[in-house]
């Protein structure tokens, strides 16, 4: 195997160190946050860092990265407004998700400028993507500065779910293969993946039992 | 579409709710992390919190739950001895590192309990996953407490980097798919992905160009 040494991380042009260190740490989730602004701009952008942090309360956890660049729009409206949506990145989504990484100003909308699909609901401040076939709305909890580099640990509480219940197991597993959410690799990889194996709760006395995937 | 509005989900069966709310963050990334006790029992356990933190310094985080279930022995090696090794599960080592999230006694490896083989090398305290076909090697940084669940973000610098060459491309990025990475779905399926696309970097006045996938 080939060993890249601390030394080597370091000294590394910092495009490659970039494509490097964002793809050794696995495989990410795809996902569209959309937010409106408290003057009503419609903002949604690519995220690869919503993390679930736990179901009871239901929460999740993204990071933002350090403001004042330029971008920041989608932590901004979250926290003046309250709400936020979730929504998965399918296969014919994957580009226009990706495009909008791009900086753009304050008062232009993605959704318009990169003709995603906006679905807005009764009740709901935020907008969808009306494409996702997952969308999840949650709203602001807290959150964390990360001393190191500026980053923050974005915590936000899942108020509702919405989606097809063909993916929906009678346990409650939702099968994210057939509801065509995508993966990230590294900083611009986009796949989808298959899952192949469900395990049944682990005890050191309990031989592991295989559950069902699909429905 | 099927809505699962705060009271449907809060009045949830605390199973059904883990199942559904661990699945509709999306996809992650299936890790066996690895330490040494100080008193030289070494700990391999999965994690699916592991996210990219940022490439300069080179870091990413894990999500540890609250202490003092029988867990915890990862987050305990980790502070006390400083190292840790984030070793990438494939297709094979699934049931063993499904199997990891048993608990078990601080005084018992579950490298020898699930046969998983162990590595071991020079100038690095913690052990690597043999069959992993992707290692990293961190060191601790610090750790933030999570207030609304007492989980705690942990934040790791990655010093070392050991991988297969032939997954590694011109420009830095790393083909997990070929490398066999597997992806998480809930809290117990496992699966494979496939990825299909890679994008330039995005910027409002550029059209977006497709960047090599393979080797």
């Amino acid at each position: 195997m080939k060993h890249l040494s601390s030394t080597a991380i370091q000294e590394m042009d910092r495009f490659y160190r970039g494509n490097l260190i964002n793809s050794i740490t696995g495989f990410k989730s795809a996902s569209l946050l959309a937010t409106r602004s408290k003057y009503g701009v419609d903002n949604v952008a690519v995220f690869s860092s919503v993390t679930h942090l736990g179901s009871n309360p239901a929460m999740f956890s993204f990071i933002q990265r350090p403001l004042g660049y330029g971008a920041g729009h989608t932590y901004e409206n979250l926290k003046s407004t309250g709400q936020i949506t979730l929504n998965h990145i399918n296969s014919n989504l994957i580009k226009k998700a990706h495009q909008s990484s791009a900086k753009y100003a304050p008062d232009q909308s993605e959704f318009e400028l990169l003709a995603i699909e906006k679905q807005e609901r009764d009740g709901f401040h935020a907008p969808f993507v009306k494409e996702a076939r997952i969308q999840v709305v949650a709203s602001y909890v807290n959150d964390y500065l990360i001393q190191e580099n500026n980053c923050r640990l974005v915590i936000c509480k899942i108020t509702d779910v919405f989606l097809n219940e063909d993916h929906l197991l009678e346990d409650g597993f939702v099968n994210l293969s057939e509801a065509g959410s995508a993966v990230i690799n590294g900083l611009d990889g986009y796949g989808t993946a298959t899952i192949q194996e469900r395990w049944s709760y682990a005890t050191a006395e309990k031989e592991l039992q295989s559950l069902p995937t699909t429905k």
